[in-house]
């Protein structure tokens, strides 16, 4: 607290005073009281950029599905999670935000229904329906006061491509896209690689520490948020 | 090593020189590249059976799905991902083996199909055919050099009846069932309580740390297993 408040007393930080809500981890959509849909984040990447957010000035808090990790130390951690539990909890949080970052392996479909008892298991066969989840990236930056939105993106081809596409037709501010299934980055690794675009320019950052990484995307995100804040102010 | 066979010289334990296969935690099924269906064991029960059964004297062997905990110190651990990893596994120990105890939460039901790539989520409802995945407890009981069978059950309700079924139709030498979705016990928690049956007994262990339930279990285990052999022996 002392510390950070030092910290902004001497200007410190390229992110001094800007409020940084980030999401992280997977989610879990549950199929009944036992089983459940997730995916192989292990939220080490929002991890890490919420840390590099926080030393840089940041007023962060870290909205996380269920991780192994221990939590960095940010201002506030908020646990999650479902997809519906995780759009709820980041939306509360939203008006309060300078710039999010979608960090999180949020669940695109989640089962139709819950069961409320373990499904026995009679069939050989089984079908289960499931529904898209909300949009929470899209959710975000449609919302009255929005933050400069980031959004991520794992792809196993296509990753250019579908970065830009999601950029424009998600209208967000940035997205950091990164490959899964090569032999190195993303996914439960420690190590990461990221093609990062915005409207008017792109950039790659190649394969690193998922530390160095976020310390490199913290800068990239704040220079463009303090470029799109002063074009404002000089309107 | 040496504490070990110091053990077994001095005859110590109520298990000593017993080989003990233990299966322990979820499954992950993948349905593509990133997402899998999975449940929430959390590998505490398997794990700490596998310490008190060490702790019994017995040669241990852990084969365990994905956790976030520290492995036991016992004699050989191996790591799987799968419904079919984990069958492979154990099925090529079983042989090796005077009791298998089967703790994992073994997925039941698989997709069908598993894409190579990421699916795109194009539609805004989707379909996942399941099969339902090889019965390792089953297969375990019917192999030719059968070890002394341990299943376990989680259940929402019936749980008796449910675990006398599962002795019947498995064929198994005991059933260990747990309560899910109590106030306490079972998945994720650090306490449990269960209900042991075998063929002509059964009782309950009541709500205590999983450690405590794991020695009262194996004292059980320990009783049946030397009460079959020796009546065995005495044919």
């Amino acid at each position: 607290q002392i510390v950070e408040e030092l910290k902004s007393f001497f200007g410190g930080g390229i992110l001094a005073g800007v409020s940084v809500l980030i999401s992280a981890g997977p989610t879990r959509e549950p199929i009944d009281p036992v089983r459940y849909i997730s995916n192989r984040s292990s939220g080490k990447m929002g991890y890490a950029i919420a840390e590099a957010a926080a030393r840089a000035g940041a007023k962060v808090s870290l909205v996380t599905g269920p991780t192994a990790l221990k939590t960095p130390p940010v201002n506030e951690v908020t646990w999650v999670e479902s997809s519906e539990e995780m759009y709820r909890c980041v939306m509360s949080k939203v008006p309060f935000a300078d710039i999010y970052i979608g960090a999180a392996a949020v669940a695109d479909y989640a089962p139709e229904t819950i069961a409320d008892r373990k499904i026995k298991k009679n069939q050989s066969e089984m079908v289960l329906r499931l529904r898209k989840t909300q949009d929470i990236l899209s959710a975000v930056s449609a919302s009255p006061k929005r933050p400069f939105t980031v959004g991520f993106a794992a792809e196993t081809d296509n990753l250019e491509d579908y970065a830009r596409e999601k950029l424009a037709t998600k209208a967000l501010d940035m997205v950091a896209a990164n490959w899964v299934g090569r032999d190195k980055g993303g996914f439960e690794n420690d190590d990461n690689a990221l093609f990062v675009c915005w409207n008017g320019g792109d950039t790659y950052l190649p394969l690193a520490s998922k530390k160095t990484i976020a310390e490199q995307l913290i800068r990239l995100i704040a220079e463009r948020y303090h470029a799109q804040n002063s074009a404002k102010d000089s309107r």
